[in-house]
């Protein structure tokens, strides 16, 4: 344990905990400014994350048990939260579900540390995993619950696979905002994408 | 010109033009069989191509102007093809296509070449924008065709946004070949989405 460290070891009493979240707050940044000034990951050690944010490395050690669960932790300070569904009706929620994901596309777009980690996230396949499992998968269950709460509601025919159909939602967003990185992003895609799946793509008759 | 170039100077006569396919066709092949043992993009000189295919650097440098320029090639040698439609109707074209992507998905995962050869691709943007506008832009151009004739025709509903619906159509097949390589890829996929699609989520009234 390095003489630098000065965080206390063991839980203490109430108020040491603000300043412990101070501390990792300290951490966390000092790893996004080092991803936003180009450093690769494979070069970012935990010694220079700890002069970076002016801590020991005992002090990050004792918060994450290595590089890639600090990192998932960065991503996850990087990225957008989780939306709150307004639970009117699963046309409402589909939308609000869709629109965060316009949103986290906008801001991939816009943050050149968020563009830049979920990059250097997808070349380390256990970062990946690490990502998946706690930005994507919690997303995806979601859209999975609002789809089958539809389907019991009547909102949503009864017949289709909710894991297809959830891919057949989120698809059109997800090719604009992953893998093609130049197209529209309109204010009013969201609601263009559930209203035109719900009423379908036949011409209305009668 | 090196001594170990062998091909013709000219465009010969016509005698001359199986053994020139042959020629590209051995370079092609070289280039796969460095990749497929793993030789990342960065060590692929034309130097190393041309002792694998058997040939001088000026027989590549003949028929390419550059490594890149060969490596699109490769790419397209090892790309399934684009489909013939059947122009039964929009309905038929657009399974047909989405059956051509879910068959390049399913290549993905079983041709060890096709998923290095993709995944290095990514890694380079000059790559990228060569392999886009030679095997992504030109079909997707294809199923834009195919919705605008579906919307002259009747069969597609005359308010939709067609570069939109073109994104709702790929998406889920996109969602699963490209962004979960581990999701399932049915028999029926290509039916499933261009079916649920057209007929629209509602429960059907009546």
């Amino acid at each position: 344990m390095s003489l630098a460290d000065t965080g206390p070891r063991q839980d203490g009493p109430a108020r040491g905990r603000p300043r412990s979240e101070a501390v990792e707050r300290a951490i966390i940044e000092g790893v996004m400014k080092l991803l936003e000034d180009g450093v690769p990951l494979a070069e970012l050690s935990i010694e220079r994350i700890a002069r970076t944010a002016g801590v020991g490395k005992a002090t990050i050690y004792r918060r994450w048990s290595g590089k890639e669960q600090l990192l998932v932790d960065v991503m996850r300070a990087a990225e957008p939260p989780d939306p709150d569904l307004p639970g009117t009706s699963m046309r409402d929620d589909l939308v609000v579900l869709l629109e965060s994901l316009r949103r986290r596309g906008l801001a991939g777009r816009t943050s050149a540390i968020l563009h830049h980690v979920r990059a250097q996230m997808k070349s380390s396949p256990n970062l990946w995993a690490a990502y998946h499992d706690t930005v994507i998968l919690p997303r995806r269950l979601l859209g999975l619950e609002v789809l089958r709460r539809g389907r019991e509601n009547g909102e949503l025919r009864a017949d289709v696979d909710i894991e297809l159909l959830n891919d057949i939602v989120v698809g059109p967003v997800l090719v604009r905002t992953v893998l093609r990185p130049d197209s529209d992003l309109p204010d009013d895609l969201a609601e263009q994408v559930v209203d035109t799946l719900l009423q379908g793509l036949r011409p209305v008759s009668g």
